[in-house]
């Protein structure tokens, strides 16, 4: 069967971002923050064009050689410090309410934007993840630690509300309202072997003395994803999603439509075939 | 005060499935999968038994001698290793869109069954629960493992999305999105010890060499809970699962009238009755 | 700036119950249950004056000296063994299926103004938090344990169901349900070192020989989130709640505007300013 013809399936350009890097190797979409020497810290431009980019980058999972999976890292000694204080913090203060408003509605559509990307996204978290890099780590899939990396909630340090981007509502459903509650109100840091307790972290790596494990760890993981079935997986992630926000007989319809169309994908009968062929299976 | 007039309460037949054992002991119910040198592999009558049992059991509980906890456990080593191959998995690729849809809605419908029936089930999780078979531990209220035993939510290794008979509905619920999201995406095995710390095991036992030890924890496990209020204990299962549905207000309204029809209940002046005597009570 | 023209921040008198003592101490405040012969269970009076308490609290947060943090503790050897036999059990036997709903309406509405009360809620579990007086710790916001301290869900053994007063609500949402269903279902002790594992324990401390060191932890935990910038604890805490019947999208909007009202108080420009001139930030 040859597809070509449908539009949705053209090879779309791969995104070009001016504020930061985005390379695809081995059908793993890699998102490297560059800015190494401000720990990666965000600015105006990269809110949007992280915004823009997980908004597009799912339609170009279709086509030939399109990413399955993204990695989501920073160059340099860290994942992501949060909020540049130059860029962002200090401007802030010469906005009125809709200006403030106009900012935080953005960092917000940043993390809906995450959390509406059908592919799953690894975050490598690289020493630390602070203030909106900790929720951007949080609205990824999976995370990956290094031993001494941490997350920081600092929040309370600047005189701000957990309610930031939808780590409130986010962290309650990823921890537990009691992790989350003390996580939210204290602003501490949240060290790599909790977070496995808890369900923050995914995978905790040796960092030292080479903290690039962590990134390598979550390319890793990242290719394990896509190297899978992967309309498959990018449903699980969408179901996963979707049905935080259904009720329980909603839900259970939903699943049967889902996995029904999952079954008739190529990649259903090609794992029933790999298994009586005792070979693996080869993924659409 | 004789009861025998309410038609409610006349003694239903027990269930007699053909596909599986179903016995009630110690008002108990024991549902055992039969088809061990299968490790009780799922078929398509074992889906539909297995659903109306758990939609009709619940009438039997208020009968005299009627079972008032379940356990829900597999012949021979094994718990479930999830759909049959040949009478399901191969028989699913002749099927057309709405014939798929009929299959899922049916798995669904099972699962939709276990969590309406007010009983207490109780899993016992012998070596392996696996695709359904994992499903179905989830959808149990309490599961019993061995230190041998795991889960598997291998759907990514046949093509399909964790989005099956609700686990992406369930499995963030009990374990949470971050444990949820790696479990389900990645279908690793998850081994008991990490079962247990996530609260997807309630109990792990100690299965060398005795694997049948899982099966009779669980039973005992079942049996305490049917020597309790069982009128309150089938009180708290429905609520648990009918307030993952409610917003906080409706809650709070929703337990004042379930815990004051509970104290209108024989139990509860029963309790008060064995603590002034001095002894343990005796429940209806 | 002057503040005094707004009535809503004038000095309320401090809240003086007759049951309970409630006192300030360095803008935390602190409610003692005194009925430490009784484990300080809970009496009819007690359950209204703290329902009133919760409620008015918050606006006194607001005036010159108001508390910022609660501590929610109990005199003597134990936080709080549940209602009390003779002042409440015994009598619900004289009520009518009406006289029995006022009574757990009664008991729900204080769970409710906890959680709807926007000071953060410090429970110091001296010992022991069973029945009502495990949901009330359940239901503050962090707590601080005992090494010898334990919760007790107990209702099965006294025959009543885990929905009270907003337990099978609370817990799935602290917890995960399958820790919660095991909890509710079988009403058993849960150790300190268990409930730190699953977020029912914000802290454990050493409380041999001196159990109050408690109640010292569960202070100074609170004067930390009273010391911090607790207009933006009170919009976390808000938030947390609130949004546990939000949908994301919802979500994500709702927290865009409380994090820009918070950006738009004093305590954000403070941050700043201490950051430059590198000093400790001083909060309104």
């Amino acid at each position: 069967m040859t597809r070509p013809a449908d539009p949705d399936l053209r090879a779309l350009p791969l995104p070009r971002p001016e504020s930061f890097l985005y390379e695809e190797r081995e059908r793993v979409g890699v998102i490297t923050l560059t800015r190494p020497d401000r720990f990666n810290a965000l600015t105006f431009q990269v809110y949007r064009e992280l915004t823009d980019l997980f908004t597009v980058i799912d339609r170009r999972a279709h086509a030939e050689g399109g990413a399955r999976a993204l990695v989501l890292q920073g160059a340099g000694r860290a994942f992501c410090a949060g909020g540049d204080v130059d860029d962002i913090i200090t401007r802030l203060f010469e906005r009125d309410a809709e200006g403030l408003l106009r900012f935080t509605r953005m960092t917000g559509e940043l993390i809906h934007a995450m959390r509406r990307c059908k592919l799953p996204i690894v975050a490598s978290v690289k020493r630390v993840a602070a203030g909106a890099g900790a929720v951007m780590a949080l609205a990824s899939d999976l995370r990956v630690m290094g031993k001494s990396s941490f997350f920081a909630f600092l929040f309370p340090q600047v005189g701000l509300s957990g309610a930031d981007m939808g780590a409130s509502w986010l962290l309650p459903r990823v921890v537990g309202l009691g992790h989350a509650s003390e996580i939210l109100l204290l602003g501490d840091r949240v060290p790599a072997d909790r977070c496995a307790q808890i369900g923050l972290a995914t995978q905790v790596v040796d960092d030292e003395p080479d903290r690039d494990a962590v990134d390598r760890a979550a390319f890793a993981l990242a290719k394990r994803v896509a190297d899978g079935p992967h309309f498959a997986a990018r449903m699980t992630k969408t179901m996963l999603q979707q049905e935080l926000d259904m009720d329980f007989t909603a839900a259970i319809e939903a699943e049967a439509q889902a996995q029904a169309v999952c079954m008739q994908h190529p990649d259903f009968a090609e794992a029933d075939q790999a298994r009586q062929q005792k070979r693996a299976p080869s993924w659409r």
